[in-house]
């Protein structure tokens, strides 16, 4: 299988996992809110990282899947939350209106607590011998998740700083692309110092991934990207574009993949699909 | 000791456990927010009833004090959220300005997903041998309340059911009493059935707590509960008391009290505060 093949092979048991959670008890109104972000497309980049770290280690990814299916719960529920009238006041995201625009305020509120909750519901009805280990991972991605995004908010309009947007972007976008690689680990049973390699890795993927995400908002296709471009700069968010330029941040997102590449070294061939993944992030359009 | 002397033990072991949580990394507006909630004084009963359960299992106090902490963490989260303007509205509580009153409804947002996240956080980095099974004891609470929540949100303004109504107190309130004492009976290594037992606790104090709540609502004294009065009535919502008036509410609320005492016959004398403390809740003020 190319790497595409793969992506999309993991991509489809990620979706499956998502399709197929019960959601017990939840009443109609939260579990369609809930089901509406969680199942609206996306590049399940984040299940799939974890899937792929678990393989690269020799586990089975098959028993990874409630970690995958956590990982993107947790992604949705970031989205609803950050896309709310009282945070980024986002209308449209992948081509269809947000979840507040739907259900209104409040049920979106509720529909990213409950995507959150669940999420460790579902890594706590794990059996797998590693799950307390890859659920504090996860845990620990999704506080810095919130420190990034409090940056993010409280901080739109200040004079751009590396320090500063660095900061941001570790903990609004890179967290969450490392805690897959090495919750994925953790679940094979990798050594420690495979357990590091995979963070160095999701750091630098993360970091690359933000900067690039930064470069489309100012040069993306807006049908690619189905949301409204141009708003970092209106707002005045702190991008490393707006510390360093176009060029510069273009070079810098590609050393950061260098890195990347570089940090899984020492699993040989098995690290192909996570290297090649990591590539494909400086030519994404969406 | 009496029972009051107990329980303010157990409320400072728990105050102190919150006041050291060290948030670490988190931004300072992000913290202050979250801080604030938290270390609002408040009752502290769903830390005390874990504190309480463990030991009346034989089981450590001390080990348990980061489950304690998680519970009241979840509490202040879910209160955070439902006050916000999309939700209840509410302005007041504790005597205090609301977290979005303060600090914006971004924030508050934030800092409700902070102290959910962390609460996760905290029971992963505990090293406690069942801390896991603890874990998802409260994780199954937390998404109960969501629900609980959910219907209290959709349902107000129409007919009241009492089938409706149980389901609203149970998910709302009763839930995230009932954690608290079976994932401290779990953290004591307590059998299956006396876990059994201490749902039932559980699940009658909660229910009662709510009706309890519910009255106060209606004949409260405003300046004992710190906060606005009557809203029940005015926005429509789904109480007990609008099921069944208020003299059979508050006979309905002391015999669950009398089922919740009961349940934990089989403890003996070691059940007394746990009894003790369920009675008081039917002569609460505030």
């Amino acid at each position: 299988m190319n790497m595409n093949e793969q992506l999309n092979t993991y991509k489809q048991q990620v979706e499956e996992a998502l399709e197929g959670l019960p959601f017990a008890g939840v009443p109609d109104a939260l579990r369609d809110a809930m089901r509406y972000s969680l199942l609206s497309g996306g590049k399940r980049l984040r299940g799939c990282l974890l899937l792929a770290a678990c393989e690269m280690a020799g586990g089975d990814a098959k028993a990874a899947l409630p970690f995958a299916a956590a990982v993107e719960m947790i992604h949705a529920y970031s989205l609803i939350h950050d896309d709310l009238p009282a945070m980024d006041n986002d209308t449209m995201r992948r081509g269809k209106p947000t979840n507040h625009v739907v259900y209104g305020e409040a049920l979106a509120i509720l529909a990213g607590d409950g995507l959150l909750t669940h999420a460790f519901s579902v890594m706590a009805a794990s059996a797998h011998p590693k799950a307390f280990e890859a659920l504090g991972e996860i845990a620990g991605a999704a506080a810095s998740m919130l420190n990034g995004q409090t940056l993010d908010v409280t901080m739109a309009g200040t004079e751009p700083n590396m320090d500063l947007v660095r900061d941001i972007h570790q903990g609004k976008t890179a967290a969450m692309l490392t805690a897959p690689v090495t919750a994925g680990l953790i679940l094979a049973g990798a050594s420690a110092a495979q357990i590091e390699a995979g963070r160095r890795y999701g750091y630098h993927l993360g970091m690359a991934f933000q900067i690039v995400d930064d470069l489309l908002d100012i040069e993306g296709d807006p049908d690619l990207m189905g949301k409204t471009l141009g708003k970092d700069e209106e707002e005045g968010k702190l991008t490393w574009p707006a510390c360093v330029g176009v060029d510069w941040a273009r070079q810098d997102a590609a050393d950061h993949i260098r890195h990347a590449v570089g940090a899984l070294s020492a699993f040989g061939e098995r690290a192909a699909f996570l290297q090649q993944l990591a590539q494909a992030t400086l030519t994404r359009e969406q």
